[in-house]
């Protein structure tokens, strides 16, 4: 199976996270999210069991809200101790509700505007990651009306290409992220932060894309961070309390993706830093990193019931779905890959090839192309897995569609974490 | 300027039907979507002049509504007279609520779940546009359950290319809609409709793809639907009395975007039909069309606020705003262009070069690469032009980002349509 959590029962169902996912639909309808708290615990204390072993007490993984964003969530992660990134005031508002301690929150993102600023601020957000120097300013502003001294990282550009695909590569130079270490600017805007009195430099923070299964591109980017940290110490004798190193670690997919063994790489990361840091002769930072996709994704999965089996003499099958990029819009806009399973026919020969596609009115709305499942009929039902990070959060009423609940579940338990979107829901907003 | 309802005002700034953008910006925030009551009644107007030359009184345009659907614009479009294409509950549902009449309501789509069926028919809707055999089937046991005679169309995939971009050319044989008339299952399917005696079947529908510029495509595509009626008559002796020919003309987005002039492309299409049809000695069937981005793109307009301007040395120029692929995925979905301006510096020359990009933490948040603006800094005003269609029907709260109002304009008065959405909003589904 393509994740850890999926087995299947005697009866040829798919089970995820322990749960039969055929009971599971019948019990909540379908399309229908489901997420696997244990999972994502377990996801999140590869991370914390790592930092805590590489970086020691010194070091805390932010979960990257923007991956999957509800109420619940933020309790789980809360939970397992991790801070997290937060990069609008509707993250900052959710993770509030969910009662998580804001002074562990990184307020991210490229464009924050005033309302958005002071509305962090009143909500407690421990740090601001500034990405420019229009928002330093404003936060130096806001601040000051405030009569606070706001912490913040700077985000800056590395110049490293991850090699990932392109919507997800942020680290280079030329990014709408973040300044560049490489044209002077980022020492430029880090000597201005340094001169604001309503502003406490704590560090700095880069991200060089998501999705990553390079070897090495944590530490090629550290090695440019922390020349930077001793040039910082050199010309304004400034400690870098904070380093961000982003995220995260790649995830599987299919079958020919490959494994990361995140805490191997976190310890060659550590070790490298602690090497880097030695020989520079700079203090060790306190280390964060912000794993988002790789905390949830294979921690959820999606479940839809067949609607319509096509077959063009001559040409190519299509099983439709009742839901599709509305709820999943990843393959459309990415062109990114899923396993894909018959969850009831988990016994049966796949031996049908189709293009597994969604019920909006676009040719476009693809879930997965190319596929193989026992041949479908009207009402089988569909497993679409690892879709736990980029679904829901990415999800839209294309088509005036309603978004599915996310049901989580946790051995024996089942939980609406998120209702079911109502047709009411749809229109309550026009007037 | 590149859609007719756009001016400049005296003192430089870029009008909209008629009224001031920044004061509407000032009035209702940013981001904002506009649309233009008086232009989207214009663009109707086209439709049903054309329809009434051309064809007679024995056709009806049908506004598809998944281009842009809120309560308002059934309103305004039943007020014109067109029948509605609709794709969803949710669409059902809005155009109910509007008052519409749903008798002229056509609900398309390829992939109805027995749920979506029995509430469109509980709602009223005329007519069902079948997708393919599953569905035909469904429709006649839930017909029957219901005990009504359901009308429907039948649609067809003629194996038309219509060169238009792969995700919106849905009339290729090798297609997830429809069925094909060159493999001989379009007939076979009419057949077994006709045998049923829960369905009325009325027609026919094709959609060969919409942004179409091309001349003679609804040309060439009735050329085959028309010979298929012919074929329905000889071998079942049966009367098509309904033909749908979709939808839909090209809007311009940008200079280089040809003119579509509609009422000739009618008439074009018309004759073509009418000679055909005297040709194949059928009778002529009521003539239904698709409208829907050439009712509502121009209609529409996006107002953002600048929150962020990067210099990247050596490289590019970045201008984030305060929306983006939340608001409009098009770019990050298809590549789209659009024109853009510096809405209250219309009269400055705009010769700096950047990439217009979103607040979303993602590197394909793109609004617009390569425009040219005057100078900007924080806080200016942007308009991004001809974003009625496909931009707040597509939208999505990615990054946990409120999805903006629509404000309707109408020569003096502006009236909200879809209020902004909440924080509240975002999180009430959450338990």
């Amino acid at each position: 199976m393509i994740c850890a959590n999926l087995e299947v029962s005697p009866s040829g169902h798919l089970t995820f996270g322990g749960r039969d996912t055929a009971e599971l639909a019948e019990k909540y309808g379908t399309p229908l999210y489901l997420m696997d708290e244990r999972r994502i615990r377990e996801n999140c204390r590869v991370y914390t069991n790592a930092f805590r072993k590489h970086f020691g007490e010194n070091a805390l993984p932010l979960y990257a809200g923007k991956a999957a964003c509800f109420k619940r969530i933020y309790a789980v992660v809360g939970s397992e101790g991790l801070g997290i990134d937060v990069v609008s005031p509707g993250e900052v508002h959710t993770a509030f509700l969910a009662g998580f301690p804001m002074e562990n929150a990184y307020f991210h993102g490229s464009n924050k505007a005033d309302a958005d600023i002071a509305f962090a601020m009143e909500k407690g957000v421990g740090t601001f990651v500034v990405d420019g120097p229009d928002e330093l300013a404003a936060v130096d502003r806001i601040a000051g009306e405030r009569g606070i001294r706001q912490k913040i990282l700077l985000r800056l550009t590395p110049g490293i290409d991850p090699h990932t695909y392109e919507a997800v590569s942020t680290g280079k130079v030329d990014s709408k992220f973040g300044v560049a270490i490489e044209t002077g600017q980022a020492r430029e805007l880090a000597a201005q932060a340094l001169g604001m009195k309503n502003i406490s430099l704590e560090g700095f923070h880069c991200h060089v894309g998501s999705q990553v299964f390079e070897e090495d591109i944590f530490q090629r980017t550290s090695l440019v961070m922390l020349r930077f940290f001793a040039q910082m110490r050199a010309d304004f004798d400034f400690e870098t309390k904070l380093y961000d190193i982003g995220g995260g670690y790649g995830v599987r997919y299919v079958e020919s993706d490959g494994f990361v063994d995140i805490e191997k790489r976190i310890g060659e990361v550590a070790a490298c830093i602690k090497t880097t840091v030695a020989e520079l002769g700079i203090p060790m930072p306190k280390i964060l990193m912000e794993p988002g996709r790789s905390i949830v994704a294979d921690a959820g999965l999606t479940l839809y019931t067949v609607g319509s089996v096509k077959r063009i003499t001559g040409y190519k099958n299509y099983v439709s779905v009742d839901g599709g990029m509305t709820d999943n819009p990843r393959y459309a806009l990415y062109g990114s890959k899923y396993t894909v399973y018959a969850a009831e026919r988990m016994n049966e020969a796949a031996d049908f090839p189709c293009d597994l596609v969604g019920r909006c009115c676009e040719s476009g709305d693809i879930i997965q192309p190319d596929v193989l499942l026992p041949e479908p009929k009207r009402g089988d039902l569909i497993a679409v897995c690892t879709t736990g990070a980029y679904n829901y959060s990415m999800a839209s009423n294309y088509n005036r569609v309603c978004r599915p609940p996310i049901v989580m579940v946790d051995g024996e338990n089942d939980t609406v974490a998120v209702r079911r979107e109502s047709l009411e829901d749809l229109t309550q907003n026009d007037l």
